[in-house]
């Protein structure tokens, strides 16, 4: 039976492309194929997974432009039993999909609000008079562009593709180091790698209680390659910490920092440690159409 | 002559709310009457101070359940002059406002992402087949509600009175103790206060990179009220770093702490000094139509 793969849809998103290429390199790993399940948001394709409707989930956590993404952070937090699988980082290019006869016509642009943000200059410099519309997916305006050729919308290349509808502008993305972050996650034990993700909440406020975490990786050498606050959402000023190390959580010296850290942290989740793709095979998997 | 206060608008929103609890009090200290006047974004609000178009900005900085309001920091970040005057801290009860005849009726919920998310489980309860729709503030979507009975939007109290729409449900945010922490910015030299806030980039990647920072406030004792991290927009994996001190920046330590700090950080930006506003004052002019 093939492995089913929720993601953020409808297809066209970046979040498919991300499912796509890693359905190839699953298929170049295993033999094994897979079959894509599009969920109306992130929250629901990881609580497909943890209801065991689907079998793995591709969900986005970082973008280099506009950060994390705190859907994805809280969701998994708050399900508490999901394990990261593998990371893949893709390249986000940007196209303008009009059926607008001309660029100028262009009155209003439809996207998800990361987008829009990413192309916010481009935006204020060749379309200054156009309203930007933030809507739940960069391809769920789309349908709207038939009946409204007055109307844009900020989606892939693929999208423009899939749902045969013209670019007039590519790309459109301000910085063109633009890329996302995806994780692969499922109910299976994580198999180590170079990377451990963990999350904590602290007993006391921020001050020394935020030191002393961060005292035990340096300590022994482990690189953090991010850190990000969340609320607890019990009160103003109460929060978690989401850290990814640049170690695998079977490494003695990483062992030992988990088994002191949770003298210093209240709750402590460790969401398992995996490896990041090679880009270079999610960029032949995304060339294609 | 009047203060002209820019804030997100339109009126109705809690950025109003907060801009009002403002005005409120500083009528009070100085005898002195403000003029609001309502932007379209938040960045578009900080940028009308910067370019003297006016002489104060209410922005959001965070809320208990959804974080950081990264537009506020990345705006304040890239605009690299304005000082914050003051800290309030709004409490948040949201409405649910519709024409309709009874809430079964009601097909489409319109309102800010955030207070989409402050309002999930509610709706998840009593509106299990109404979409949530997205839209760029809590108030925009009020318009639409005349002509579409199978409407409603989260909205404020206020936002019911100023544009006469029934309140059908209240309060219907999940969490009781959601509030909304604002800071007021002007181009003028920031007082201090009881807390300082700053940001910075950190030279080489964030492991013992980030513990030097934080390890020179837990030497003096000073606490951090609040971490975050945001991308530098370079490349994946490169950050800033905004920190809250519950400190007077012209304490001795504090400056010792700064002074000392500029050798760790690549580029460090102090957004000043400044006291958090009394809660009982704002909660006065809040219910107040």
């Amino acid at each position: 039976m093939a492995v089913s793969i929720a993601y953020l849809g409808p297809p066209g998103t970046y979040a498919e492309s991300a499912a796509l290429a890693y359905v190839h390199w699953f298929r170049q790993e295993t033999g094994e194929e897979s079959l894509l399940c599009p969920y109306p948001s992130i929250a629901q394709a990881l609580k497909a997974v943890a209801r065991q409707q689907a079998d793995l989930a591709v969900v986005p956590v970082e973008n280099s432009i506009e950060g994390s993404v705190t859907m994805t952070l809280d969701t998994l937090w708050q399900l508490d039993k999901l394990q990261i699988q593998q990371a893949l980082v893709l390249p986000i290019f940007h196209a303008l999909l009009s059926k607008a006869e001309d660029i100028d016509k262009i009155q209003a642009v439809y996207s998800h609000p990361q987008a829009l943000a990413q192309c916010q200059v481009w935006l204020e410099t060749f379309l200054p008079m156009a309203q930007p519309i933030p809507i739940n997916s960069t391809t769920e305006a789309v349908k709207y562009l038939d009946g409204d050729k007055t109307a844009a919308t900020i989606s892939s290349q693929r999208a423009a593709e899939l749902y045969n509808v013209p670019i007039l502008a590519f790309p459109i993305n301000d910085n063109p180091d633009n890329c996302t972050r995806f994780w692969v996650l499922s109910l299976q034990p994580s198999q180590g790698g170079t990377h451990t993700s963990l999350a904590f909440s602290v007993r006391a406020n921020v001050p020394g209680a935020l030191v002393k975490p961060l005292q035990i990786f340096a300590d022994r050498n482990i690189n953090l390659s991010r850190i990000e606050s969340r609320p607890t959402k019990r009160s103003l000023g109460d929060y978690l910490f989401f850290i990814d190390l640049e170690a695998d959580p079977r490494q003695p010296s990483v062992q030992s920092a988990l088994t002191e850290l949770e003298n210093y942290t209240e709750t402590l989740k460790i969401f398992g440690g995996y490896t990041v793709l090679p880009v270079r095979s999610l960029q032949t998997e995304n060339s294609a159409p």
